[in-house]
């Protein structure tokens, strides 16, 4: 159901691959808030996921970029801009991707030249997108940028490997651009730290399912889905919260504040059954 | 403008005084997205504020109480349904109060019976609220619960006093009661940490206005008015935010993320003007 | 092995009760490093544990008193004072109690006046402490303070209950008082956030043996002992770390900054065994 | 005065410039706790320093040595490991340079081929220098390994540019390589978040003199110095730190859990005098 949040409003999304994608439902979401949006991912992710059905769809420009080369932003901007009709509003920044980890490279073997692309493509590209926007004068007064990232960047997971200190990076950018570019235009800008999602990019992680499984029991209200977390971009993107800004949201079911919840508990426990002593008492490692 | 986000949604809103103070205007824009509410304060602050009229405005239930008071609560609680038939959808907690504060008793020589009295209307008072709720079962599936809290809570402000500690306790309610409401009824409980704020509460703190200035230059965005907040508040009852919980979300401009900026140490270096050596240089203390 | 790291410091230690208390091993450990230390709990306490012997050993002044009334803290200060013939140098809180959850009330049932007795015993007994012990001057310049407290307080355990928000505001009242004993006579105050720790308060705690066994397999260098606490304790008593203040710090084994192990995950998996379709996939709840 | 808390131990210092250097500090600590140590530094930084003094000073092995390069830190290791007779067990890394800053390019202007300078130098050094290490497995078992930052990682301040978001990463590898290194061969990794200090790199931050004074007034401590520092660094060193892991610690004289204290803002209100209107009242801005 709309609210015509975004009425009248232009937004950039980049990073949107198929309809498993938390931009694509965010692109989406947008439209239906009444936004125009143009949407933009590398040439390669085109070709491979479906980002021309969404353009179409939505009625979007899509504007094949790579989101390292601050000259392709460039042209994302200009040609947004262009077909839309001026200024945008807001932004969505949904990048990223860890050759070391595509290479299963782990962490303490990691290829220094790997971890630069994975610096660059999920972190540094986000620098590049506000840079450019900024001194194009791209976003409106009161503009909303939002980037995706996970509570890996704060708390370690294994497996997850250099992209933890790409997420780390990438929320530090939001806070140190959020300070320039919330004095100067009143453009805000944050992070939003998803629960696990079963997106093609996430599932490329080590034992996903079962991460999956221990979050949903963790969080009181079980793992956010990527529709539900479009749906709080839209809030982020609309008026509403005008004053939040250099913040990371957690939009995880309550998991980031959870210690140990009964359910998770319980389940674990049963990873002890049949390993009891004499007494019935379970052995514990 | 309304945007019919909470159309057809009930809830209770503790604290409302006057038209500065942060329930007042969260009531006002609950009913402007469509949205019944009852309104709740002490029977003393009836008398000293405006909230007759604003009951009368918004065509709301008045229902005065001593949110210390498991009763009195009940009674909240049993009234608003039966004044709006049934459940409830949100509830915004804007209570606290220090004696220790009032009395200029320092926090180096705190009345003991005092700070019982800040930590049972600032704090316990949200779990009472929250336990008589969740007894009753008298908030649907999928409600929204908000307090308001204060940065104090993480870092210490001079003369903020026992409140710091309130506010402390207040956000663990919240996450240890949203993780209880999550799992049994998916109800989330948030805290709203809101800027330095002009309300009749705020204005009593010492040197208030200066401290105000400070977080104003120190804010890229400035500082989060009283209006903004309800803006904010609007989100977090809607549908929108469903798997928002356990969080303490600071809506105050960048505030929180600052650890200094450049309009501030612009004014403060003022400070020093005329203290310099003889060779031009400013002398610091 | 000793370094003399508290020659000729004086200190108190509230909440010995007997040799698996992480307070019996910092007294230990600080008499160790050179200090004289006076031991205080409660009458009932003492009959129950084993403080007496302590006592003797360390050669230390024992002085039973409710750390909840401030006249019985004032006799141990006074007592401790002229017992080791002169103001004292550090402090050790390590105080906890719920009878919420002696009494099996959950936290969606809480006694109110049972909270009461959780946040005096628990938390507003630190402030007491530091309050008695500021009115009468009685710790040196540049000492020390140190309160345990747990990880709950920030992230919710199931089954830790009202013990949580007590911690939170513990922790708040070290920031609190910090602020005020440090800029006034340079006397800092931390909390160290302790592992699970195999105590007699520990043990109480539902389903502690897998929450420990969970915590080990986190902590990429297992679970903190009481008597690893002890030793942390020591440098923060010592002049080594006179910067240090409103800190809380986490003594873990690494527990606080993970999200998730391979080797709990591993565990966790196991759960699943003989839960799989007929692929053999495991099937996920 | 020493406890020999480091006795027969050895350890690598990366990074002392001069005697106004943290790391210099460190090492003289180090060597008076009983440890021995060798020490490194750019080619180009031990002509324009004193470094050849210090480790003449102390007896300590020289390695000229670009932290950004594998193999001239592999050099680091063997030359270490040789000199000193075996595994070392103890390491700092303070190394930290921004070309953007020195260049004076704007947070809003990066050059990011400089970016990708400061993340190496600044960020990715000490992920290089932990592989190194790891793959030669150059630490001994509970060894303990330190980098310096700085609390711009958490809250911007104005003119650290992208040594902000350097800082965050390096923190991040901190605990991404602490779960390895723990886990596998139990070294602990932390960072210390240490006041701003009067250093040669200190210096060159803009406005670091009122930036200082504002610290030293809201600091209940007052800010920590170098010495300080070292003294703090060597617990972590010492085998009584050994379950901390994958923290950050704040080494600030309390500055980092302060909101406001009254002595900053008292000196703040002196930046308005004059500006007062005719009732005598001061203008804020």
């Amino acid at each position: 159901m709309s609210h015509n949040l975004l009425k009248g409003k232009k937004g950039i999304i980049f990073g949107a691959l198929n309809d498993m994608s938390i931009a694509w439902k965010v692109a989406e979401r947008c439209v239906e808030e009444g936004a125009t949006v143009s949407l933009s991912n590398t040439p390669f992710a085109i070709r491979m996921g479906n980002t021309e059905e969404l353009a179409e769809k939505l009625n979007a420009k899509l504007i094949p970029a790579d989101a390292t080369k601050v000259e392709e932003l460039e042209q994302v901007f200009d040609e947004s801009m262009q077909a839309m009709g001026g200024k945008i509003d807001f932004m969505l920044h949904s990048i990223g991707m860890s050759p070391n980890v595509r290479k299963k490279r782990t962490y303490d073997d990691l290829d220094y030249h790997m971890l630069n692309q994975t610096l660059d493509i999920s972190a540094i590209s986000f620098h590049k997108m506000l840079q450019v926007a900024y001194k194009k004068d791209a976003i409106n007064e009161w503009g909303s940028v939002v980037a995706l990232t996970y509570g890996a960047a704060h708390r370690t997971m294994y497996g997850y490997n250099d992209m933890a200190d790409a997420k780390a990076m990438l929320e530090s950018i939001a806070r140190s651009f959020g300070y320039i570019y919330g004095r100067k235009r009143s453009v805000r800008i944050n992070t939003i730290s998803q629960s696990p999602t079963l997106t093609t990019a996430g599932s490329g992680i080590k034992g996903f399912d079962s991460l999956m499984d221990f979050s949903e029991r963790m969080s009181p209200l079980g793992n956010a889905t990527a529709a539900e977390c479009a749906d709080y971009c839209i809030t982020l993107f609309s008026d509403l919260t005008k004053k939040v800004t250099m913040q990371n949201l957690f939009h995880d079911g309550g998991y980031s504040s959870m210690g140990m919840s009964y359910r998770a508990m319980e389940q674990y426990i049963k990873s002890f059954e049949g390993i009891k002593d004499e007494d019935g008492n379970v052995i514990y490692g």
